[in-house]
């Protein structure tokens, strides 16, 4: 009963952080979404994809990495032009809200920004229970993974309010069945938006992006 | 600092029973193996790809299989013939030595056998801190997660003893780079032994069974 109650704990003071970014966030106009995935889904792929659409559509956005170790994602990320801060989390698999408040101040410090995109640590768990502070959670599930993870790891899509299904360009080679997915999703969270997306070939990407940046304009009236 | 003394004491303890499974199986001459991955990655695929090799090697096996929710990986390996017994861990991201400690009767329960095939939760950060007791860890990586997965989760990679390239039939459409995957890998860990599958096309599993009953008939010795 101990570990539950200090795990309890850990996730009220969590919440408590997270209320904060919510409120700091929401008080400067920014619009924030916390990326979700397995490992390899494809999290940053996306983010480098949506780039050029962002900015035809003048959304001013920076990106939060979080991984176990090193920067590879944050590199990839302002080697587009886009500003990157790297979180290295050592041993944990998410982020926490404590850490995305620290990550603040730097947020702020890039003029008139209007989205912040938060990619966690690739774990299909624990990102679930830890609210960071964003508007949106989105959730990226890849063709190669297949169509059942939403019955698998149900917590993860109930969190989330956008589902974007990845690597379509996969889909033919392997046994993945999209409507079937969209199915199970649907059966874990009904109120999930979906989107299909392809990084290879670019399919869509820009609606996705568009969708995106409707969300924070909307956010900034 | 009260949170990692908690952390480490739980690992400590993990570890105890961990030791506890190891020598209650190596007792009983049966080989244990602990496969993790990203969710997605082909943990289930590759054990119903075997089952016909290892029959045919004259292995008797048996599966343990954790999972958040429902019973759906037990029962695709149920469907082959094999036993499996599906673990429930709720919101926990990975399995723990109690677990295996309480499935240990369910294992006895199968007179002869060999080889204890444990697949984990999908996760690729904390079953890396969890040992289960198993005699291996094997890591399965897919050619569509990305030939970077061991510089960013050096972890899991480190604490295995065989990983497995599975996916190989989709190499051909991502950018993954198979030999910069396995330079990876060596850099993290140089005594890993790699092995390349597919479960589509069958590519590599013969020899990949061929080595796990090998493994498990030196154990019985």
């Amino acid at each position: 009963m101990h570990e539950i109650l200090i795990e309890e704990k850990i996730l009220a003071r969590n919440d408590e952080i997270a209320a904060e970014n919510r409120l700091a966030l929401s008080s400067r106009g920014i619009y924030s979404v916390n990326l979700v995935s397995s490992p390899g889904a494809g999290k940053t792929s996306l983010i480098e994809s949506m780039t050029q659409h962002l900015k035809d559509l003048a959304v001013s956005f920076a990106v939060v990495e979080g991984d176990l170790e090193g920067d590879f994602d944050a590199k990839r990320v302002e080697s587009r032009g886009v500003p990157a801060l790297q979180i290295t989390t050592g041993r944990a698999c998410h982020l926490d809200a404590h850490q995305i408040c620290h990550s603040l101040p730097w947020v702020y410090g890039h003029e008139g920004l209007e989205l912040l995109i938060i990619e966690n640590v690739g774990n299909m768990v624990c990102p679930a229970e830890y609210d960071l502070g964003e508007d949106a959670m989105i959730t990226i599930m890849s063709t190669a993974e297949g169509d059942d993870k939403p019955l698998k790891y149900p917590a993860i899509f109930s969190a989330s309010e956008l589902l974007v299904i990845n690597k379509t360009d996969l889909a033919p080679y392997t046994d993945f069945d999209i409507k079937k997915a969209r199915e199970n999703a649907l059966k874990v969270n009904p109120y999930l938006k979906i989107f299909e997306t392809s990084c290879r070939t670019g399919d869509g990407i820009k609606e996705f992006a568009g969708y995106l940046a409707a969300l924070t304009k909307s956010k900034m009236k």
